[in-house]
């Protein structure tokens, strides 16, 4: 299976998310530079490898840095995790990720034998805070395949399955979210019927689910995002799987633009909506979707971006927010690597943290 | 204020409407095949623009057609009417211009003077046909201009206003079904502020009514699908309007793909949501909207039309339905050239009939 970032042979390396479906092509980020401006352009997307992208960014901008002490690293990562931060807004696995590695770098400082020569020190360091964000990939794998788990016994085999958006494969270190239970269920025989909604305006749905899910053998159909209340009102559709990109404590979930409507018409058509939600993307400090900030983008990417000729009327007003906030009350369970959570969200999210 | 479809200068002239906005090109339909093509690439479209073509597109074709007697002319009538009607299967004003065409031709057999030379006779026979598509044409825009200050009565100054599709000026002879309260508005100071849902796969809503609307100095906001139901939420809207392709006995109407979602989630946000009808597009021959034929387009209208670099998978599987139903339970109004119709709509359309 694809992974989108992994750091191999002392570099690190994502998949260009932005040249699929027309192109693999794989990329170093060699600079802290290089992960914000990774981040920011989508060439890396998705909550979770965001996370993972950011984590090993940390190491890549103090990795080369000169450091004469601690301080020196312990500065440059505080930094590196300011500058970092300010790429996507939305992610809470971003500022999670950076947060996490600024806490490391202290114990490391605890931990490090301060009687050896300097230079042994700040390899010690440094190599801890790589293995640092190896363990954040190697979790985020592990809580996809929880998920999967999880989120696979409330399904069942030849169901029609909507998805919004790409909360695959690519859009985590591997498994993905909300399409971990379908890669699972393709090796196990499940047979799903998946529909994939284009997802504009960055077409993450035409571009990355339908790629990841064919590549992967499963029966996938795009669609338009207003065709959804259509294979709803035909029957085609059993469950409905999104991911998240920030859940407040009431059970409000921030993800991709259209997911929130799609819920809407899951819940008028009778249709389970299955929020997919690693536990670092629950942000228990939010207390409802209102509180969440949410990105507004050039508007350009809807009347201008991909197309071969003006599709808008030169200097048309526009309105892009990437983000909508799905209600609680749309959302039938929650799928969390700890396992599944059901209403009431206020009190059983907490739970989770005990 | 722009027409799509009038003859002039003994020609059938439309706006071709595919290079909208980048291109305003008006073009020749010479003969029955040219405005076939028109019809169906969607150079022409909107249900009532379709039926003024139609009804042009049969003069164009017998008016040069050698004829030796009335039969002569109503057999081609009639074949014309046959082919035509195979250009877009679900725009009932098709039918409905074309069987009225035929209905005239008979008429006009009884009217002419049989006792004048042939020549005389097929001149009164075309002429008289030209005069029956100027008359649709001319009622069409009566008809528009009369849903107007029907719907304006429905709203009030500075409404926030989501539309989906083109049900405006470009889709009828002049002033558009739903799109015409806003033009109304516009002259008498109403100030809206409309959003505009771009409506993939063909961008109707990018290309024409932001095209449309900015034309006439409407404030207008281009918004991609999946964001109606975020506007809605933030308060910005405060009336739909839609435009309706044919509408059944029980008040179920097909109109553009993505209509019916946008009345699920206007219900749910409890948002009036207005269907402009022309009652030439209401068939209380169809019971119900199960009855409606729904016509699926060319899977590459999702994944290749438009765009500059694949934008998915090579093969993808896609489904591409021209057009939704939109319950009848979630209409609150029914706007007609004859006046609004509220619920219960089985009861209530009938009598615009008696």
């Amino acid at each position: 299976m694809v992974s989108p970032v992994f750091y191999q042979f002392d570099r690190l390396i994502i998949l260009d998310q932005t040249l699929l479906p027309g192109e693999e092509k794989y990329i170093y980020l060699e600079t802290k530079e290089d992960v914000w401006q990774a981040i920011k352009k989508l060439q890396v997307r998705g909550a979770p490898a965001i996370g993972v992208a950011a984590a090993y960014g940390v190491y890549v901008a103090i990795k080369d840095t000169p450091a004469y002490s601690f301080f020196d690293i312990a500065r440059e990562l505080h930094n590196t995790c300011m500058y970092l931060a300010t790429s996507r807004p939305t992610a809470v696995n971003l500022v999670w990720a950076l947060n996490r590695m600024e806490k490391r770098v202290f114990e490391i400082g605890e931990e490090v034998d301060k009687t050896l020569p300097w230079e042994q020190q700040e390899k010690f360091i440094k190599d801890q805070l790589l293995e640092e964000a190896h363990k954040i990939r190697q979790e985020d794998i592990d809580a996809c395949k929880a998920m999967g788990e999880h989120g696979l016994s409330l399904l069942e085999k030849g169901m029609g399955i909507l998805t919004h958006c790409n909360a695959g494969t690519l859009a985590t270190a591997m498994y993905g979210t909300c399409l971990a239970p379908i890669h699972l269920g393709q090796e196990r025989g499940y047979d799903f019927k998946v529909y994939a909604d284009e997802t504009r305006p960055l077409l993450q749905g035409a571009r990355l689910t339908s790629w990841e899910l064919a590549k992967s053998g499963v029966d996938v159909t795009l669609i338009c995002d207003n065709m959804a209340s259509t294979v709803m009102k035909q029957g085609k559709i059993q469950a409905v799987v999104v991911g998240c990109d920030r859940m407040a404590a009431n059970g409000d979930g921030a993800n991709k633009i259209g997911t929130g409507g799609v819920a809407i018409l899951a819940k008028e058509y009778g249709i389970p909506f299955y929020m997919y939600v690693p536990t670092s993307t629950i942000d228990l400090d939010t207390a409802t979707g209102d509180d969440i900030v949410i990105e507004e983008r050039d508007g350009r990417e809807i009347s201008e971006m991909w197309y071969d000729k003006p599709m808008a009327p030169d200097g048309v007003k526009t309105y892009n927010p990437a983000f909508d906030v799905t209600d609680h009350k749309y959302i039938t369970a929650v799928i969390t690597e700890k396992g599944i959570v059901y209403p009431p969200y206020s009190e059983n999210l907490k739970k989770l943290f005990e």
